[in-house]
């Protein structure tokens, strides 16, 4: 495809800062724009900006070899009706018609994605999944993400809400989640899952995952505790999807993954103990390997994904 | 096809007996034959029957118009090797290359499938998920077996352990079970299961899962707790389920699907309180329709599965 010149056009709109980037048909990225609106800028503004960094680079590069256009946003996702039904980070994008919108605003169509979908999707295009075409993919940030890829394309479920993974029950009677459950793996395996058990360990009232990894790292009893917390947590989860899917392929991405060596070893033998697929088969659980940019090049295989 | 007069043999080695079929292309059950042999007998005794029914059957039926044979079989399958990895049914054939035997055997080739995922598969073909190409089943008996089905065709992972649903996590700290983890669903929600609680609550110490429905039938208040429990974990896995697969259809099946109006109500509960999805979209949690026989059916859909 890159010998055509044909590129398509990623958007991956963030908890914080937009991102968008013209990306050829072998994943080669051609050009870029990032965004500064504020999300509490509100609806309007994030829509003009993504409506402007689209239009920048289909300037720049020319409409003849636009091939598509793929967007990423948080949330869940109803995909028929292109509208975003729940979304922690963007509130005023909400039960919007924003797939229509930009339709309308561009004047042609964009395919609409969940930002974790998108991601799992750009691991298995150009990432730490490349060589598979079936992979699951675990985002740890403020919440926790999930992607199902499988024969190479998105599991996207009847509404397109499937891969909601951050979900999975690891502690029945847990911590309340805001998506009505207890102990879902993000309250207890998650950047802020990490903040919140250095708070009730007396570690400090406001410390950062970053901030926890460095007292780990400094021999901190309490907080290497926290990271094998975390592992076990983590590896409930995976043990339940290893059995489930039999995947080749589990990924794990996010600024936490930087702790891997703190928490993996829980992981892995949590995992290990828990699911005799994970013990009888070749099954790798590993970091993805595009941090940040997964889902930016997800989002622009989108077009070649749908063909 | 149906009018070219092919038929599929179905086979279903079930826990108990071996029951194999004629059927046509649109599921049309044309001859049957049921096997004696107790699972004791080992496995050429076993491999004497599997042979001889589906020898019985192609005689009869004239093989001219056979599409294929599918076999259904309990137990960690490896697909590409054709071997039970393991069955805690039918030991004597585990580590066995029984789909090669089998060719040879019968001088053609069959299709091996987890008997949960054939069922599934049935369900799919002409039961409760007829309307539907994406469903989830859950089959309730001594164990929990779990069968994906998307876009038609059975999730088999990349060995062919897919679908292993019976061992998700429900209790992290719960009851032991033979895969090597604790408080799988199975072990809180199967026959056995209820057995189990009715013996730990001095109900009786070998009450059957149908005594300790008409217990509480009878208005018995700890036996009423047992379905109630049994409920709420199913409730836990089927939210995770839901979560992850954003499935229009998930399915119960097994005896114990008679005591639906007590275990139900917690059951949806359960699920409705810990699943975003399930509350915001249309899913259906409902009874298989085919019962025993959607193992045979699903193992007779095979060949044109596989088509």
């Amino acid at each position: 495809m890159q010998s055509t010149g044909k590129f398509s056009i990623g958007v991956d709109l963030g908890g914080t800062n937009l991102r968008a980037a013209a990306i050829d048909g072998a994943g080669k990225l051609l050009d870029s724009v990032t965004g500064k609106t504020a999300r509490a800028a509100g609806r309007e503004a994030i829509l003009d900006e993504m409506t402007e960094a689209v239009s920048t680079l289909r300037e720049r590069r020319g409409v003849r070899d636009l091939a598509g256009i793929g967007i990423a946003v948080p949330g869940f996702i109803q995909l028929k009706e292109g509208v975003i039904r729940n979304s922690n980070n963007l509130a005023s994008l909400e039960n919007f018609p924003i797939r229509d919108e930009l339709n309308r605003r561009l004047g042609t169509p964009v395919i609409l994605e969940n930002d974790a979908n998108a991601a799992a999707l750009g691991e298995k295009w150009i990432g730490a999944g490349r060589e598979v075409d079936d992979l699951v993919l675990l985002t740890l940030g403020t919440g926790i993400g999930g992607g199902i890829v499988t024969g190479g394309k998105v599991l996207r479920g009847s509404v397109g809400m499937a891969g909601e993974l951050g979900h999975i029950t690891v502690v029945p009677n847990g911590n309340p989640c805001g998506c009505g459950n207890r102990g879902c793996v993000e309250k207890h395996a998650s950047a802020t899952a990490i903040t919140a058990m250095a708070r009730l360990l007396g570690l400090g009232d406001a410390l950062t995952s970053s901030q926890v990894y460095d007292l780990a790292m400094a021999g901190n009893e309490k907080a290497r505790t926290i990271f094998v917390s975390m592992g076990e947590s983590l590896g409930v989860a995976l043990a339940m999807l290893v059995n489930t899917f039999n995947f080749p392929l589990y990924l794990l991405s996010g600024g936490v993954i930087g702790a891997w060596d703190l928490f993996a070893p829980a992981m892995l033998e949590e995992t290990r103990r828990r699911s005799f697929t994970f013990r009888n088969t070749e099954t790798r659980i590993e970091k993805a390997e595009l941090g940040n940019e997964a889902g930016l090049f997800g989002a622009a295989y989108l077009p070649w994904s749908a063909e």
